[in-house]
């Protein structure tokens, strides 16, 4: 008998080398598997939405794992734990350095899976393309470039909307599709001197968001015409020229699931509590 | 015959002193005046509109030097620079390190001094008081503390607007007046689990944003009651409970001037090309 426990999680990625675990490397991942087995006394392995790359920062990150019901029970401080996963929040948090934080620990029926039920996932990708707007404060998760040509580069992305195979834009992994739907690639000037990309897609393929933002950055730079993120895209090859923007501009910032059906929770909780 | 410039900083201060120069130690004054050295070839002193303590962050810090015409000549490339000394910033910020920019330089009249032209200086204190609003990504200048009452905190302030010695929020330097008029504490809920202070007056002396953000803070516990920072104020002394809010969450937003007239400033623009 399980409660499987959704953890929401932000992390400034310049201290890690990315999510997946690695031997002789911080990540986060490890981080938080180190943290979770020093609480629950058990390793506890935990499914992850979307692997970031390193020093690719999240605000929206998220991640599933399944505790028993006697350890929500100890996390609680009382025999009868209910759903109380809440404490395991504040505990991670306090074993946790800070660049690492539980923003949520909620309990989830058991179908959730933060892979696998994620309908999409969204980043942002911050440009400061002015001296002027150069904010030391903000250079842990800023690109610092040269004046961009934002319209230019709004322009070249309708056309790489919708189901694409993105194998031009992605460093492919053996064996794995590269067909992604991308929902939205919206290119904005927010203010003067600072460009924002905000991506969405159903999933991305590794170094996708970063190569995309290379593409446009070479358009906004005056170096290749609005056209050509499309045909790049078409070819289905990547040429130099598409470069690979650098990742700490990056931070993923939602992943989205279907609503959950607060009756059908409520059962699912419940049938739980009787087996 | 010299031109007057002003100088917009904006730095990280985790990595400083604070601005004064010090022997040994890495400040803010301390860097810019050595990359000014390395530019124009000769010592050259600056002077600031706030000395903020180690720790504490500005997006816009002001200061002025006098360069030499033939040295803003030099740095224009050309032999009639006319007022050219925006070519400085750039100079300056390619060879400072990227926790501190030079977000511009403009010719000023003569009669301008970041120190004492100054109307006014304002402050931001960040706060995030909930576990979820604390952000890896803001961690740098942003206190986290545990809830607090932000109504409390700002029912409080009214009574200390105004000119008042603060000495009960200052540690007093010999023979400098503790004086000052406090013109807008305003402590605002921005957000979810988000308070930010927003302090502006005359001048501040040393620490007193610190201070006073330490007292709020004692009221938004519940620890004190709203009317509290007031007797504080009025008693010229700082008990123990006024505790020194961490200078990682304070920031030097603006320094406002006098408004320039444009004729005037031309005029002096001219009579020093004349001279």
């Amino acid at each position: 008998m399980s409660v499987r426990v959704r953890l929401d999680l932000a992390y400034d990625g310049a201290g890690f080398h990315g999510w997946a675990a690695q031997t002789g490397q911080r990540t986060v991942q490890g981080e938080l598997e180190a943290a979770l087995a020093r609480i629950i006394r058990r390793p506890a392995p935990v499914t992850v939405a979307g692997r970031t790359d390193a020093g690719v920062h999240a605000l929206g990150q998220v991640a599933h794992l399944d505790l028993a019901v006697a350890e929500v029970a100890r996390l609680a401080g009382r025999s009868d734990a209910g759903l109380a996963v809440e404490p395991l929040a504040r505990r991670l948090n306090a074993v946790l350095a800070n660049d690492l934080r539980v923003i949520a620990a909620t309990p989830v029926g058991e179908g959730f899976d933060a892979r696998f039920s994620a309908l999409w996932r969204r980043y942002r990708y911050r440009i400061a393309d002015q001296a002027f707007a150069h904010d030391p404060l903000e250079r842990g998760r800023t690109w610092w470039t040269r004046p961009l040509d934002a319209a230019a580069m709004a322009a070249s992305a309708p056309p790489l909307l919708g189901e694409h195979d993105f194998a031009a834009f992605c460093v492919p992994r053996q064996g794995a599709s590269t067909v992604r739907e991308l929902m939205e690639l919206e290119v904005q000037r927010i203010g003067p001197g600072r460009i924002d990309i905000c991506v969405r897609a159903d999933a991305f393929c590794h170094h996708m968001v970063r190569f995309l933002t290379g593409a446009l950055a070479a358009v906004g730079a005056g170096r290749q015409d609005p056209a050509w993120p499309a045909l790049v895209l078409a070819s289905a090859h990547r040429p130099s020229q598409v470069q690979l923007a650098p990742a700490h501009g990056l931070t993923l910032e939602q992943v989205a699931y279907p609503p959950t059906d607060p009756l059908q929770a409520a059962q699912a909780h419940l049938s739980r509590r009787r087996r």
